[in-house]
């Protein structure tokens, strides 16, 4: 029996709660959300579950206050600059911590000096702590490189993520843009609400399982312009507008890109699928064609590294340097 | 740098050494083979590489006198009751262990009371141990169980490892039996030597990671008969003949088959690829069309699976709990 805290009730922190109460041995013994309308609100019912007798406290020490827990799951912010003091809290509380935190994910390679604070505060309190998710976490990192594991030398490493956003729900279809104008997707660029975190952890996950010294990162993000008008998706696209968006991460060894990641999701993409394709010895591609729905994956790893973060030594681990987060029925 | 000891030089044995030594950070100090015509030769020279300086031993105590080591390569016995003494010997003197031995993969689940005393003398002495390859070791159970990562309900896992052995060396083709006669393949097959070992430490692995309490596992072996005259594999293949293998593990639970492993290996087979099929949430298939090339995989996850285990707590471990081993360049 694990005893579980969830720091961040939106709705991926939501669906968390539901796949871990699907688990057997997995239970809730306390939640955090400072948001006034979901304080003192029992968690479940939150959840659209039963009544489960937790109440959602503003803060962890709430939360903890005559309980005993064993791991804290955060759904809270991509940032691993604002990630840290929710960190520390869980760690003093003797929490192990799993987290959907992009940053958090690889900041061994992005933010290495805030990667060893929370190291060192982990290490001091006994505690581990992962960073995962979908992606990053497992299609554009952790993946390929487990698929290396049959190698023996990697040349190349490019990862696509391609996906018919036509079938995906509204918000999704918002976030990625689709049906605003040019002008409108420019400014969510420029305001930072339209852009996938955790390229760069992805690369700098990549370049550290192989053994690459990365001396340069770059990434572009542009829109997907619809060339005539689609009525797939949940609103009809104008020729003109964007569709969806398209990010690309590189990472460069002395001026040769060794890693491409390639992500596209966009109302009308002709075909969705997660592919890795390896170029070495052996060279080999690996395709899931219609891809990984990311809902659903990121809630499930989210669950399934609980068991992993518990079988872990202290400190703050990467997907790397886990025991293998698989899916399990009960704990 | 890490100081290697290499048991066994068969064919696959000689392969790992020159993958060993094509990565910086490898280093051998010692070798040992009990052939007659092996004892005594240059390790370098026995694989067709330059004079490395280490002299082939009889044995492992000969072998370490006034060296140095950290980790035994095993490439010798499937059989883990055989592996035994050779994993004693290597523990007890203080070396990791990686090993090709297909039953060692996950004799935690088909041979507990032996996996019981590895893991015992392993942590006695401090060291650990993992037994692994393309396959058991790879391509249906360790990539299997890291696809349910990103899974919040498994029901079933199909695992299709289907192989044109056309294009594949005259000992794999003699290996699956291409070119018997009904007769011929049927007295390989009682005496053991026309065998993929491992279905079974490989529905284990499987039930192991997603909890499921396998009750039954079965086994089928048949001969993939020619139907017609086959030209395009070493030898000449008339109706009637085997063309290759077909094995199929089983794996049960309640009465309802929950694994299915699927290995062909043919002369003449349409089709070449690794597929991994999960029905449960999501449902989604991967595959790697063409397939692994057996050789290069099963002797670079052997390397490649050196500096995993140096990262390894002590004991005895499986792929399930050890970090990624991932493709390294140096170490």
């Amino acid at each position: 029996m694990v005893n579980l805290v969830q720091l961040g009730l939106g709705p991926l922190g939501q669906k968390v709660v539901r796949f871990a109460l699907q688990r057997s041995g997995l239970h809730y013994v306390g939640a955090v959300d400072p948001a006034p309308d979901k304080v003192g609100r029992d968690l479940g019912e939150l959840c659209g579950l039963k009544e489960l007798g937790v109440t959602i406290s503003k803060d962890l020490a709430t939360a903890l206050k005559g309980k005993k827990a064993d791991v804290a799951i955060i759904t809270t912010v991509s940032s691993v600059a604002q990630q840290l003091v929710q960190v520390e809290e869980a760690a003093k509380a003797k929490l192990d911590i799993v987290s959907t935190c992009e940053e958090l994910s690889y900041c061994q390679g992005t933010f290495p000096e805030t990667a060893a604070k929370i190291d060192a505060i982990c290490e001091a309190h006994g505690v581990s702590c992962v960073g995962t998710g979908v992606n990053p976490g497992f299609l554009m990192d952790y993946l390929p490189c487990v698929l290396t594991s049959v190698c023996q030398n990697v040349e190349q490493i490019t990862v696509r993520r391609f996906q018919d956003a036509a079938q995906r729900r509204i918000p999704f279809q918002q976030k990625i843009g689709a049906g605003l104008t040019l002008e409108q997707f420019r400014h969510k660029v420029s305001d930072g609400t339209l852009r996938h975190v955790g390229l760069a952890e992805s690369v700098r996950m990549i370049a550290a399982c192989v053994g690459w010294k990365v001396d340069n990162f770059t990434e572009s993000l542009d829109p997907i312009l619809a060339t005539e008008r689609i009525t797939t998706g949940h609103r009809m696209i104008e020729p003109g507008m964007a569709r969806g968006v398209e990010q690309i991460g590189h990472g460069w060894v002395d001026g040769r890109e060794v890693i491409t990641l390639h992500f596209r999701a966009a109302v009308g993409e002709p075909e969705s699928a997660d592919t890795v394709e390896i170029r070495g010895e052996p060279s080999f591609k690996s395709t899931i064609p219609g891809g990984i729905n990311g809902d659903i994956a990121t809630c499930a790893i989210i669950v399934n590294a609980v068991r992993a973060i518990r079988n872990a030594a202290p400190g703050l681990k990467s997907m790397l340097d886990m025991p293998v987060p698989g899916y399990f029925q009960h704990l």
